[in-house]
């Protein structure tokens, strides 16, 4: 599967109010999430590089202390072992990168959406 | 420089018609790429394992032999090694992602814009 349409792919939950398409290859997680307004990603932190890239929407993003609002066209640059929170200020859309792969969430459940 | 403005990091010409704004982690080349239309990207391969996500426009891209056209939120893993080329049907926006880091990437030139 090449060619990944994240419009059709199946979403699976991450979080309340956090949903999306992932796909993983060798080396990497790549996947187009929807944080709906309001959902919260409580502080933590992963042994994976992440990138973060909005599409659509407002992102209240916090790494490491530092806080800015993400709008389109702005990224984060997530290095391992590095804590991070956000806050969705409206529904975000966003890409995000994780290397290595995020095996934990290979096991997400399917998200039942609206 | 953890959270990146791609809206206004100066562009890097890639090729003709190519150009956009880059930035290197220790482990990724995270890049935000316009294609103006009719651009072309010949055949060619890298070491680099590749991810493409289209963001604006139509992106005709070829990969190892198969042929789609990508539109807004379809994305193409390009294994290492993968022979792959591209035409941009109109105005295109990407978002890139190069693992391990291009070092040649480090060495275009700014682009010199219309």
């Amino acid at each position: 599967m090449p060619f990944i349409n994240y419009n059709t792919l199946p979403h699976l939950k991450l979080r309340d109010g956090i949903h999306g398409g992932l796909y993983h290859s060798d080396q990497l997680t790549f996947g187009h999430l929807v944080l709906e307004e309001g959902a919260l990603l409580p502080e933590h932190h992963h042994v994976n590089e992440q990138w973060t890239h909005v599409i659509e929407g407002s992102l209240e993003f916090t790494l490491d202390g530092e806080t800015q609002v993400m709008t389109p066209g702005i990224s984060v640059y997530i290095p391992a072992n590095t804590p991070h929170s956000a806050k969705a200020l409206t529904l975000c859309k966003l890409i995000d990168a994780f290397l290595p792969v995020r095996e934990d969430f290979k096991l997400l459940e399917p998200w039942v959406g609206q």
